[in-house]
């Protein structure tokens, strides 16, 4: 069995050593007393749980800095979605590496992903070493007749996920692009087969006024209500953006036990509107999750630059200090994602998945450290990262990462082809 | 007379080499064909200028992650204001290397102060090699009679910068806290000194809606009138926050040609209040600028994290995409913080001096770089930052600086003493 002894680590104030086996922490204390296959020196650095990401579209990294500071459907016509018409597999490969590789450094080792291609994000996936849902992703050319590339391509993700030996740490999700993108009929398809099968549904929300307004003038009804008639708002349900929620959408999502990811960068960037924070999260009590969208509109992965944003944005939109404490979307980035899934993980104690971050505590960012989570939400960026363990394997350690070169070269490829097609 | 050769730099899309004497841009060409006492390859890096903060309480640094997430009120009464009755000069030392550390490592190399003890700041900042204008600090401990501490003080500063050898990168200003703690009277002094003498004057100014209603009350006109009418608003006066903005406000400052400090973090984290972005800068056309404040409010003097807010804030608040774009907060950060100062920098030029950041292209959050400054202003963090060059001088190579170890060591010990005390 694959173990890994982390010696000297700092966990909330103490040096420990931590024993992990079969890609779990079997055993924390002063002094665990046995060896193991492969032996890590923490010098004392504190550990702490990893960011799970809770909803990105990873081959957009492809896109980076290709359009911004416009308004949102010339930003969706005239660049995003005519580069993503000829966007190929080996966009997507090369795309996802890229994306692993920036979320590694930034400390994330889970991602939820919905894009093209999932097929082939799998292989990145495969080769990187971290978490990842992937989707089935899901979009209409018409009413009931499903895009032929996402059939495709969804057929090849589930015999590639068949035969693939990352299975512990990787799984499949429903990912029905939104609720005016994909009808009734294959809602409720996917509704069914979702339940029968116990996996995750993963969808866009009532991200912005005309996608409510539509769904009020179309169903009579908000999105959110709209998705619990069509039978896909249950405890494995999992809504991104969620900025305009009435009070009856956050008692329905809280009595379904389904999940909200708060991404607010994009929703910013976009403007999209003010998410509220009060409401969903103090008074709400919805379960509450953090995710940094894709590349195209954020324009990194950092969740550093994410939890920040989040506290920052409850405070504006409130004119209230306390509102959005570092205490409370330090967990939702960590634990609250882990959970959403139904890891144990996103906590440094026996018996839970052992992924965790070793922190650079000398880093000037984390100088002086009066509180570490503070620092964690308020100040700390990638270069406070020094190593990154997901499920007992050493994905970065000392800021080094394996085969990085190979993939910055292979991104750096794609995206001159993308600017030679586009711009 | 010093000088310096940087081979193989990249600007503008094209390699130079550029070569630096007396501390300015003596010549930028594919190839100057002269050597200098010291050359440096840049090895394709691109060069662009340095960020430029405007707004800074630096040595409280020592009290990052102090107190967070609390009403302003209680934050100042029951934290800040108690940690700061004790503070020494030796805190302020310690304090102000670990803030201009942490500047060199985010890619500042000037900084605007105000605080205790600006005496003891200059040494810091002869010894590390930036840029910075010092405030004699005022505040009055009841009206007309200034505090001792900055009489004395400011004093001692006055001495120390007569015999500096440092005054072509530091330069003094008349620093009142605000028109709540400083009187009519020692405004008046302060703007004919400051007249007299040529020197800026930096004032917190409009930060809380309180400060403006006390102004109205007190003086039946804002803050800004209010300035103005002590003949303290010039061409050389440089305004903190301005988060509370009459169109009158936007036209004086304009007309008088003062600059105004935008800090979205601090006034988002301390519920200050909505910047008026569009009116200020898009509309109004004042002079703009952009600074961290000091780190008991941010929590860091990252100028990535300060450029990335203010776009997002500027967003979110007029829910317009296009408004905030990356060219303008760039250039705000960087040259147009130079200008404010009378600083020929923030730009790679002949003539300009010698202000300059290395950057790591091909750190996975510069990739791919369809557009450098979007990548700058909104996904790089301080791992992307490779060299740091001010006047000519080389703070840091390869992200390699001098004496680090000691800076943290130091003001780790300070920050010790403040828990003591205080928690």
């Amino acid at each position: 069995m694959d173990s890994l002894l982390i010696r000297n680590a700092r966990l909330d104030g103490q040096l420990v050593d931590i024993l992990v086996e079969g890609g779990v922490y079997k055993e924390i204390g002063p002094d665990v007393g046995v060896s193991a296959e492969r032996v890590l020196d923490a010098g004392g650095k504190p550990i702490v749980p990893p960011f799970y990401n809770m909803h990105t579209h990873a081959a957009m990294s492809l896109m980076r800095g290709y359009a911004d500071d416009m308004e949102l459907f010339k930003w969706l016509n005239e660049y995003i979605w005519p580069a993503e018409r000829d966007i190929s597999p080996e966009d997507v490969y090369h795309g996802t590496r890229l994306a692993i590789l920036e979320m590694i450094r930034t400390g994330s080792i889970f991602f939820n992903d919905m894009y093209w291609y999932p097929d082939v994000a799998l292989q990145a996936v495969e080769e990187m070493g971290v978490r990842a849902a992937l989707g089935r992703f899901i979009i209409e050319e018409s009413p009931g007749r499903i895009h032929r590339l996402n059939i495709e391509a969804n057929n090849s993700l589930e015999k590639a996920y068949e035969r693939s030996v990352v299975r512990d740490r990787v799984f499949l999700t429903w990912s029905p692009h939104a609720i005016y993108t994909v009808s009734e009929a294959t809602l409720r398809r996917i509704g069914e087969q979702a339940m029968a099968t116990g996996e995750h549904i993963n969808i866009h929300a009532s991200e912005t006024i005309r996608e409510v307004e539509d769904a009020l003038k179309k169903y009579g009804m908000s999105p959110i209500a709209w998705l619990d008639k069509c039978g896909v708002l249950g405890p494995k349900t999992v809504l991104a953006h969620c900025v305009h929620l009435s009070e009856a959408d956050i008692k329905l999502i809280r009595e379904r036990g389904a999940t909200v990811v708060h991404m607010p960068v994009s929703n910013a960037k976009l403007g999209s509107g003010n998410f509220n924070y009060r409401k969903v999260v103090e008074l709400g009590g919805c379960n509450f999750t953090i995710g940094t969208d894709g590349n195209a509109s954020n324009n990194n992965l950092s969740m550093f630059d994410e939890v920040k944003a989040a506290a920052l944005v409850a405070k504006l939109t409130t004119g209230d200090p306390a509102c959005g404490k570092d205490d409370a979307l330090w967990k939702a980035a960590t634990r609250g994602g882990a959970q959403a899934f139904g890891i144990n993980g996103g906590i440094i104690a026996e018996g839970a998945v052992a992924d965790a971050l070793l922190i650079d505590a000398s880093n000037v960012l984390m100088v002086p450290e009066h509180y570490l989570v503070a620092n964690m939400v308020y100040s700390a960026d990638s270069s406070c990262v020094d190593t990154v363990i997901c499920g007992g394997r050493v994905l970065m350690e000392g800021r080094r990462i394996d085969g990085e070169a190979d993939i910055i070269a292979g991104a750096r490829e794609r995206a001159q082809r993308l600017d030679r097609i586009q711009l």
